[in-house]
This record gives C-alpha cells, sequence and structure tokens, in this order.
C-alpha cells in the first residue's frame, strides 16, 4: 500500500505541475506528443476494462502495469496542448484554450480517475478492479465530448 | 531511495513479461501504440538531456517526472512488435523477428539504461544526471542502427 500511496501522491504532483514542463520545437510535435500519451492511456486503460469485463483473462501481474501506466500517461498528455496547436493533423476543439479553466478540472477528474483505476489494479483482486472501473466519474468521455471533434 | 529502488525493480520486473501481455486488435494498432511509447520515451529522454546538456534550465521537479516517464515508457513498446508487423507504417527491419534474442538484449540494456537515467533524475542534483548521461551505454543508438529502417 506504501507503494500506491507514493504512486497516488506523485500522479497529484504531476498533475499540478504547468502544462509549459514540457517544450516542443514545433506546434506539430506537441500534437504527435500528446496524441502519443493518449494512445498509450487508452492501450492500457483498454487492457484493464478487458479484464475487468472478462473479455481478457485476469493477469494480476499485467493489471499492476497497466495500473502504473494509466497513472503516469493521463498526466502526460496536457502539457501538448500548447497555443495555437488547434490546427493540423489533430481532433482538438479551440474551446479547449478558450475554456482553460475548464479543460485543466477535466484533466484532474482524469488523472482522480486513473489513480484510483491504478490502486484498485495493483490490489492484485480482480472484484476491485470491477468496483474501480463501475465508480469511473466518466472524465474520458466528458472532455471528448466537450472538446473533441469528431 | 527507497522509492527509486522500488521502481527499478519494478521495471526489471516489466521487463521481464513476455511481450504477449498487451494485445491488440490489428497489426497497425501494435504499430501505433509502439511507436506512442517511444514517441513519449523521446520527449521525456530530450528533456533530460536539454537539462543535461544546459539547453534548458534545471528545473529538479520535471527532471524527476520525466525520470519516472522513461523509465515506465522503456518496457513499453516490445508489446507492440507482434509476428508481421514489419509492414505498413513503419520502419522496422524484419531482423527484429529472426534475431529474437538479440533484439531482447537490446530491449533488457535500454531498461536499464533508463531505470539509471530515472535514479539520477530523481536526486535533485544536476551532476548526477549529466554522470547519467555519460554513462548511457548508447543503447537507442544500438537498436536504431541494427533494427530501424533509415
Amino acid at each position: 500500500m506504501k507503494i500506491l500511496a507514493t504512486f497516488a501522491l506523485a500522479a497529484a504532483a504531476m498533475a499540478a505541475l504547468p502544462a509549459s514542463a514540457q517544450s516542443f520545437q514545433k506546434p506539430e510535435d506537441a500534437i504527435k506528443y500528446r496524441k502519443s500519451a493518449f494512445t498509450v492511456l487508452a492501450a492500457h486503460f483498454g487492457t484493464l476494462g478487458a479484464m475487468a469485463n472478462g473479455r481478457m483473462p485476469y493477469d494480476a501481474q499485467q493489471a499492476a502495469r497497466s495500473g502504473d501506466v494509466v497513472a503516469i500517461a493521463s498526466t502526460l498528455p496536457w502539457a501538448g496542448f500548447t497555443a495555437g496547436t488547434d490546427k493540423g493533423e489533430t481532433r482538438a476543439k479551440p474551446e479547449i484554450w478558450s475554456e482553460q479553466a475548464k479543460f485543466q478540472e477535466g484533466q484532474q477528474r482524469l488523472v482522480a480517475d486513473m489513480g484510483r483505476l491504478a490502486a484498485a489494479a495493483k490490489t492484485g483482486n480482480l472484484d476491485n478492479l470491477k468496483t474501480a472501473f463501475q465508480q469511473n466519474s466518466g472524465s474520458c468521455k466528458a472532455c471528448h465530448d466537450a472538446y473533441r471533434k469528431d
């Protein structure tokens, strides 16, 4: 539990970092970076979901590993939403930049959800994982609906 | 140091996992996933390198965070090198699949390098970070030279 707590605190601390901590040469680098972070996040969220829904056999070691990944990956994409990166190969809506406070709230909600999911994934108990999925606040969908083009 | 040790052990344990732990619907999903993991890894490796070389001001908190990212991201791409994924949007050479033992050695070397770099990045001391870069075994380049098309 000590490791879990450490990770959750680390994730919380990361979420509080300014988005400028990572720097990019070109707008397209920022876009590629944030999409990559989302891809990694989605893959491991998908693995945990498949285990929770019985579409994949439960594997405690893989669940713990994917838990670590979603916790850390959920803190990453935001640094890539630099000014002017609503153009190019992206589905990001301009509202991201005109509603910064709301967008940041959404980020924090995701980080909190993924922190809880990671903690459950690391208990080695499938029921805990299922419960964590049921308690998910829907933070992925909320932001996609508001800030991602179809 | 306890957290560092925990992380290094976790990273080592992850590296020992079979590449089949993550599953993909289509070959292009596996390719997209591994490229994304490399992009995230490269971004944070780049951040640490920029601090070590003085191209970016040293920020202990960001260094620690990027250390965590490179440690975990270095363990991820390998699950995406599923059979038959040397075709499509990829620069992966077929030798990856005909030289599995050597390819896996390269993975382990990278994971070890990134573990050491992460440990140094989390000491809060720029000189430690510089030293870790000097001691890097060149694991990125070794694999790119052998297994990535120009």
